[in-house]
């Protein structure tokens, strides 16, 4: 009975970590959309998106035939919830990620982002899918790389909040519709960063026992 | 044991109404300090938004506390599982009021959004608050206003999409930092009334069994 509950366990984490692995696949193909106005692409990182959606739920519903079954308590049963919760974000990453693929795909054929502030995109999209690659190690590993991931997640606040300085300053030399679609781009960035934050914390929770505030 | 158990749920979704209420005051409040430069007002509601993230935190630890010592199975795991869910959405919508309370503070002492669009920013606000009171009311008496919910969601999703029309329109008679500060701003009302669609969703589930999708 134990036995086959850790089993049982092990597939919902390995499930999560291949979640956050297509979140990072998805930010890196949107990023590549949006910086090459590359339409296919686009559409491909908004049709992938239904798959993270459905493993969600899947998650969701074996962890919860997990608690109905089995009734784990302690460190078992927060990791059994850590699941659900996390499950939830990592999908939210992938809408932040299909949200920049249709910023790109709304724009075609033109390129959505000014290229004088491309690069700024790249690096964000660069860290947000490390960001998520680190998580997918950390729940495959149970390794603790929290203080690397927050050091990334400042990094891509940093970016965000330069961006935001350079979008809202007397040099801009766009549009306001330039400017905005800039704006809430960004900010798809750096919320993909706070959700992949949220799973480490989450995860370090199940494995600790403190709430994470 | 089972009354015990009935007594402690109705207390821990009494504990979420009261947190759906604090939400729509916070985000009425908000806006008032939106429209009216007001600072002190604005402070507030930042301040207030420690107590909705404690009041969160309690909603989880009584919630496993729960979990773990009567393990419930079928409907009663889904609404102890649903609390928690909907305790972190609301946290959420209270973090979002915030996030416009901050956008007003920072503005201040001149008004955030030029006065031309104000009025949607009203209507906006006033639309978030009836909705997350409704949630509130559907928490209380398990009645479900999911259609009436959804159509005030929509009501916010169309000001929302004619309001980023009027920002990045020909039109605009302001900078692009005050279409920016507009832009984000007016995503934080849409995201609000998303957090409660989903509150309501998952309350549905929690009284039908279907996953929301």
């Amino acid at each position: 009975m134990r036995e086959g509950f850790q089993d049982d366990l092990h597939r919902l984490t390995t499930r999560l970590a291949d979640m956050c692995d297509a979140a990072a696949v998805a930010v890196r193909d949107a990023t590549s959309a949006l910086i090459d106005a590359d339409l296919v692409l686009a559409q491909q990182v908004i049709a992938a998106d239904d798959d993270l959606d459905a493993q969600r739920a899947q998650c969701e519903e074996d962890a919860y035939a997990l608690l109905a079954l089995q009734a784990p308590v302690a460190g078992d049963l927060r990791r059994v919830l850590a699941v659900v919760y996390c499950a939830e974000k990592i999908e939210r990453m992938g809408d932040l990620a299909a949200h920049i693929a249709d910023t790109a795909r709304f724009a075609h054929p033109a390129p959505a982002v000014p290229a004088g502030i491309a690069p700024t995109f790249e690096r964000m999209g660069r860290l947000d899918a490390e960001i998520a690659e680190r998580v997918a190690t950390q729940i495959r590993t149970g390794t603790d790389g929290f203080h690397e991931l927050r050091q990334a997640d400042e990094a891509v606040d940093t970016l965000h909040a330069d961006l935001l300085a350079d979008i809202t300053g007397r040099n801009w030399e766009h549009d306001q519709r330039a400017a905005v679609t800039a704006a809430l781009t960004t900010r798809f960035y750096e919320r993909f960063a706070d959700q992949a934050v949220s799973v480490a914390k989450r995860l370090e929770f199940a494995n600790t026992g403190d709430l994470p505030q």
